[in-house]
C-alpha cells in the first residue's frame, strides 16, 4: 500500500471540477462540486442516525437503492435540510439537471449538500452552476473539488492510496469535509471515496460499513450528529482485477486499505474541528469487548471539560475518569489507569484508585503538543478501541455564536 | 405557600455556619459549612449516577441507610474524589470530627465535598476548621454557610418557603451549588433541603426523588455528569404537624412546595453555568409521554451547537431540529414546530416542514434578553417537559481551560 497524489480522482476513469455558482456570497469561495466515473460503478452509502435528515440524503438513499451510480453532486454553503416537499424537489432536481450535463441515468446521481439548515436552495444559481461545473470535469479537478465541499474546514481533506490485488494495480481516491456538528454516528461530514476496484455490491457495502463504524462514527468535535452526514463509496472496476465476489485475500487487503484511507481522513475531520488547536486520540486498551472499549472513548473524547482542559494543557485526569464513570458500561474505577502521550513524552497520572505523583512541567509539556494521546487502561480484557477529537477553544464558541451571519 | 428569608436555618431547629478553614488558598473565601439540627431527622438522599462516585457519597450513603441523620458537613476546594482507601478514611474523619463537635453520633453526619478531582484532602485543615465551624453554628448561618459551598458559583442560592399543613405552619428551607460539570442526570451540584415537618422517612425518600426527577435532573450546562452530586433531605419534625403517613393532601402540598423550591434552585444552577450570560428554558410540548417530552427537552438544552446559538442571540432553529432528531425519540421532524420567546415577545421560526419567512431584528431582540425560552410542540400528545441550561461562552472556555491553575 502506497500513498499517491490525485485525491478523489486518482483511480482509473474518475474526472471531478469544483466552481463557485453563487451559494457562498464570497465569489472566491467554491460552492459547487461534481465527480464522475467513465463507466458506472457499484456503489453504496452510509447515512446519519438523526431522524431529521436532509432532502439529498431522502433522494440519495432512493438512488443508491440498486447500489449503483456514476456521479456525485455536492453543495455547499446550504444544507437543503428541513426545507419541506421543495427541498426534496430542489434535491431531485440537482440530479436531473446534473445527468442531463453528464448524459446520465438522474437515478445515477448521488446529491449531498452541505451548510446552514433551514433555508431553501436558490435553483437559480444551481441551474447555471450545474451545467457549468458539469463542462468543466477533468483529472486535476480534484482539487476544485475538494474546495467546493468545504463550509467553516480550514484545511483540505482528502488522499489517494495505491494497493496490489492479485498483481493488478488498484487505487482508491477520497474527499471528506466535516468540522463542527461533529458527533458519532456520523456528524456533518461528508465523505466521498473512488476506486476502480472491480468488486460486488454487496461486499462493498459490507466493507464500507465495518470501515466506517471504527473510523468517521469514532470522532466527535461537539457532541452534535447531523441531519446530512453521508460517506458514499463508488467502484468502476477499471482497474481490471479478478472481480472481488467473497471475503478473500484480496478483499481483507482492499478493506485494510479502506480502513487506513477512512482513519486518515477521519482524524484530519477531528483535527479540523471547528475553533480546534489540537488533535486528540483516546485509546483504550483493556476492554472486555470492542464495543464497551468504544463507548469509553468517545465518552472521554466528547467530554466539554475534558475538552477545555486540554486546550488548556491541563492534565486534569480527573475529569477523564469522571467521563469514563458516566459512559454507561460497568467499569470499576479502581482498575483504572490514565496516562498522556505526546511527542514530549509520556506521563501516567492516576492509577490503583491514586493520584500518582507526577510533575506537572512534564505534564504541561506533553499536552502543549498539538497531538495528544489519552491513554486509558481498563485491566479487564484483551480489546482495544480508539476515538478522535478536538479540544474545545475559544474559537469554537466564535465560530459558532454567529454563524448565519 | 409564600417565600420567607432564612434559607437553609429557615425552619424551626436548624442551625448553621461557614468558615475558611484553608482548603481554598484565598483566606476571604469560605470552605467548610454546616447544618445542624436540634432533633435527629428523618432523611434522604438522591446521588450521582455516575459510576466514579467521591468518597464522601460512599460515607454518606453508608450513613443514610437508617434513613436518619442530625447534622451536614461540606467543604469545598477538594471533591475528595479518586482518592482510594485514605479518601474514604478522610471523609469518615470528617463525620467524626463533625460528631465529636456537636456530641452526635458520627453515623448521622451527613458528608458532602465538592471542588477538585484527585488531590488528597489537607486533614490538618479540617481537624481545624471542623470544631471551628460547628462551634459558629446559629440561625443567621445560613448566610455563611451558603458561601462555604461555592466553587466556580457566581450566585448564591438557596430559598425559605412557608405551607400550611392542616393548620400548622411548616417550613422548608434549601441551598444549593453547581454551575459546571453539570448534566443530567444530577451534576456537580449539592442541594440541602431541611424542614420541621414530621413525616414517614421512606414517604420522604420518594418525595424527594420524585421532585428531583423534575428538577435538578433536567439541568444540563455541559453534558458532564459529576462524581459528586447528592441532593439531601432532612425533616425534624418540630413544626409538630400530624405526621404524614400516606400519600394524602398534605403530602401533595408538601411535594408542591418541595417542587417549587427545587425547580427554583435548580434554574439558579443552570443560569449560573459557568461562563453562562443567559438562562435557557426548553418547554416540550405535546409529548406522547412525560419521557418522551423530557428526552427532547435535555437533548435541546445539551447541544452545543443550540447554545452556542444562543450565546449569539442568533435564530439557528436548525440546530434545534437537529437536536430533535438525533435525541433517540421517535418523532417525526415534519410535525414539530420551534418558536422562541423572552420579556421581548414571541416568534414562530418553523412549522410543517417549512422554514417560517420570521423578521430576524425582531428574533435577535427576542434573544438578546438574558431568559430565553425554546418552545418545541411535537404535535403527538397532552405532555410537557421542561428542561434548563445556560448558553455557551468563551468564559466557560476559559474557566475550564485552566480550572487547577
Amino acid at each position: 500500500m502506497k500513498i499517491i497524489n490525485g485525491g478523489i480522482t486518482a483511480p482509473i476513469g474518475f474526472v471531478a471540477a469544483g466552481v463557485h455558482c453563487g451559494l457562498k456570497k464570497n465569489v472566491k469561495k467554491k460552492d459547487l462540486a461534481v465527480v464522475y466515473s467513465k463507466k458506472i460503478c457499484n456503489a453504496a452509502g452510509v447515512y446519519t442516525t438523526n431522524k431529521v435528515k436532509g432532502a439529498p440524503l431522502i433522494v440519495t438513499m432512493e438512488h443508491l437503492e440498486n447500489l449503483k451510480a456514476q456521479a456525485v453532486i455536492v453543495n455547499s454553503g446550504n444544507a437543503n435540510t428541513c426545507t419541506g416537499l421543495a427541498g426534496y424537489e430542489n434535491a431531485k432536481k440537482m440530479a436531473r439537471l446534473t445527468a442531463e450535463s453528464l448524459n446520465i441515468k438522474a437515478e445515477d446521481v448521488i446529491v449531498a449538500s452541505t451548510g446552514v439548515i433551514g433555508a431553501h436552495l436558490n435553483m437559480d444559481f444551481l441551474e447555471k452552476g450545474i451545467p457549468e461545473v458539469c463542462m468543466a470535469i477533468s483529472k486535476q479537478g480534484y482539487i476544485d473539488a475538494r474546495e467546493a465541499i468545504k463550509t467553516t474546514d480550514t484545511v483540505k481533506k482528502d488522499l489517494g492510496i495505491e494497493i496490489d490485488i492479485a498483481g493488478k494495480k488498484v487505487t482508491i481516491g477520497a474527499m471528506a469535509k466535516g468540522s463542527g456538528m461533529i458527533h458519532p454516528n456520523m456528524a456533518t461530514m461528508l465523505a466521498f471515496i473512488t476506486t476502480d476496484l472491480d468488486i460486488d455490491e454487496t461486499l462493498l457495502t459490507e466493507a464500507l460499513k465495518e470501515s466506517v463504524s471504527k473510523t468517521y462514527n469514532m470522532i466527535s468535535v461537539d457532541g452534535d450528529t447531523s441531519t446530512n452526514d453521508m460517506t458514499v463509496i463508488l467502484a468502476n472496476g477499471m482497474a481490471e482485477n479478478t472481480k472481488i465476489t467473497e471475503k478473500d485475500t484480496n478483499y481483507k487487503i482492499f478493506l485494510d486499505a479502506l480502513q487506513f484511507l477512512n482513519t486518515e481522513l477521519a482524524k484530519k475531520i477531528a483535527k479540523d474541528g471547528e475553533g480546534a488547536t489540537k488533535l486528540l486520540e483516546t485509546l483504550v486498551k483493556g476492554a472486555s469487548t470492542y464495543e464497551e472499549g468504544a463507548k469509553v472513548a468517545k465518552a472521554v473524547i466528547a467530554s466539554s471539560l475534558v475538552k477545555t482542559a486540554m486546550f488548556g494543557a491541563d492534565a486534569n485526569w480527573g475529569r477523564i475518569l469522571c467521563a469514563i464513570g458516566y459512559c454507561g458500561e460497568d467499569i470499576n474505577p479502581e482498575r483504572v489507569s490514565i496516562s498522556f502521550e505526546s511527542g514530549k513524552g509520556y506521563i501516567k497520572v492516576y492509577e490503583n484508585s491514586q493520584p500518582l505523583d507526577f510533575s506537572e512541567e512534564k505534564a504541561k509539556e506533553i499536552l502543549l503538543e498539538n497531538e495528544i494521546q489519552i491513554i486509558v487502561e481498563l485491566n479487564k480484557g484483551e480489546f482495544e478501541a480508539v476515538a478522535w477529537g478536538c479540544d474545545l477553544s475559544y474559537e469554537y464558541v466564535r465560530i459558532n455564536g454567529d454563524y448565519r451571519s
